[in-house]
């Protein structure tokens, strides 16, 4: 379906527009310490698997990583014992960007070095192409799985969609009401799926920690996160009535993402039935919190444009779907597409409170 | 150093001009066969870990895993067995092309699978960067080692030979004495700390079968393997007196390879002790056998240059050795280096035979 995250020779990398993102892992933080400990605490492992699915190719890609080793060394220390042997494996489509990954392990590896000061365990760091929605590692070879930000993406635009959903590119309040159906089956399938092919691969008493971009009440059309995809909508139909984008095309548009509620995720979990749910948290992030720009600092010259908070958050956007739109629109049209996505985010943002909502999922691998 | 292999998306990839390395790959075929059925048949495993080392990422990448997999799964018949998980890691340095071997994963199982008709085990595939002169896996964790034209490469060009070679590429039998010794001096600490790691990483009874480009006699400056960077000695020392090339520039270009004898080969082994030599083989290729053309076929046009013998060579070690080049002398002399290059295989491969050595060891780790 095209679906991959921009990489680091485009334009608009995703390794330089993934700050939302990034707020999301740092928010989450305290529940993977917690979760760390505790599978650290009861196992005193000598050889620890842990992987990172939907892992793209930026700063965020081995964020997770170093702090999970230096969690882990700072038991070691605390606890007298020795550094176990760290296997640490990268998941992502087999579009992504890992040549990227790749060449900036040795820098990772020193800098994570620097600040722990003293040794620690052997790192080994693999890469491992493949959809999540489907077996992707042996039996019984994960400690600990982390996903952030990737889950709410569905496997393919949901079977029935494509015609039915005319001047909408999801599941919207205006959309028919298969549309809708359609989606959350396909959510359903997909997620359970996952559930199934983790529960293979992950150890009796592992962890597993999800976040996902998803909404805190149980309306599906309800605005939430999904207003990031209406602005987009009000864009590509202002586009087709200027005749700039065909409205067919926009009628067989249909972004492959659902963003699930609290009790949606839960009863797949209970259904699929291998994994014991020891926390769900709901956490909400300002478009334009401050924080969402920090990232970009790497690059002086998208530090200038921190001030713009629509053109932040239309970068963010455009980092993450600008493959599907192109794939679908053609290259002509896009930088059309995220000049009016920038200025509607920006009259909105400067009108309301727009929010993200992120759901983080801690479960145990259960006996 | 800038060695890497040359990436799809070069004019000249390795993908398509790696039929020498493709040719020794088949020639030591009966030697792997007799290795993984004696491996399988005698711990029948219910997982099967297999490293590919330096995997470059061409159409022979894949090439070995997939008669490793094919020799394994007709055991399994024959024997009645269920058939094992494969893990398959993929290494090379950093900076190999695997964004392109991830994406040919899917081709590459379907046609397996259609192939072996029934269905055979689950395959696991890893992407794994990093030097093999230093450790890559963790402890015991591969039953089965394969590298093939990847063990001649040195960890980096020997020390104190920089300004010591002048007019020289390598340790050719002009050069003084310490240049001769400090590049075995190099190959011995680089295939000891290969043999080294690979010890800690490979289960008891494990195999490793390596094929390296090396030489039949002991002298190391003999014609040989050798040959190719005499020829390309011949270019450059044309062109820095032709002025197309800086005499600075060529007295401090080294490349970093070194073709080993048997006997060189086997002392390290001894000397390291954890392996034991099952077999060691020498075979000898033409440089223009025709079996050499056969993988060019890909793509039509390539293949109709099939009968310029002096063509296909060339292309062949500028697949391989561009990036060394450009890195040291520029951009704008390597098309006129592989023109003269050519010209000169052309001419000598009319009026001599030609051969390049390849050394197969197939080793097994000692209990």
């Amino acid at each position: 379906m095209g679906l991959h995250m921009n990489g680091s020779a485009e334009e608009v990398s995703y390794a330089k527009n993934s700050s939302l993102q990034r707020k999301a892992i740092s928010l989450t933080k305290p529940l993977r310490d917690e979760a760390i400990t505790s599978l650290y605490c009861n196992t005193l492992p000598k050889s620890l698997a842990i992987a990172d699915l939907g892992c793209s190719s930026g700063p965020n890609t081995l964020l997770v990583i170093s702090e999970f080793i230096k969690v882990v060394e700072n038991l070691c220390r605390e606890l007298n014992k020795k550094s176990p042997e760290y296997k640490v494996f990268l998941n992502d489509l087999s579009e992504n960007d890992f040549n990227s990954v790749f060449k900036s392990l040795d820098t990772f590896k020193e800098n994570l070095y620097d600040e722990m000061k003293t040794e620690i365990g052997p790192c080994y760091f693999f890469g491992v192409p493949g959809s999540f929605y489907g077996r992707t590692f042996p039996d019984k070879s994960l400690h600990f799985v982390h996903s952030s930000n990737s889950l709410h993406w569905l496997s393919k635009v949901p079977e029935g969609v494509d015609n039915n959903n005319k001047g909408n590119i999801y599941h919207s309040s205006t959309s028919p009401s298969n549309v809708l159906k359609a989606y959350y089956q396909q959510f359903q399938r997909d997620f359970s799926l996952f559930l199934k092919c983790r529960a293979q691969e992950i150890v009796e008493g592992g962890r597993m920690i999800l976040t996902v971009t998803g909404r805190k009440i149980d309306d599906p059309s309800s605005k939430g996160s999904c207003y990031i995809w209406d602005l987009m909508t009000i864009v590509l139909n202002d586009m087709v009535l200027q005749g700039i984008i065909d409205k067919e095309k926009l009628d067989t548009f249909n972004i492959p993402t659902y963003f699930p509620s609290p009790s949606e995720l839960k009863r797949e979990v209970f259904e699929e039935g291998s994994f014991a749910i020891n926390k769900l948290e709901i956490s909400e992030v300002n478009w334009n919190d401050r924080d969402c720009g920090e990232v970009l600092d790497i690059e002086s010259e998208m530090s200038k444009s921190i001030k713009d908070d629509g053109y932040n958050m239309a970068q963010c956007i455009r980092a993450a779907i600008e493959s599907l739109l192109v794939c679908h629109f053609g290259d002509s049209v896009i930088e059309e597409i995220f000049y009016r996505y920038k200025n509607i985010l920006n009259d909105r943002m400067s009108k309301e409170v727009t929010k993200i909502t992120y759901l983080t999922l801690l479960l145990t691998r259960k006996p």
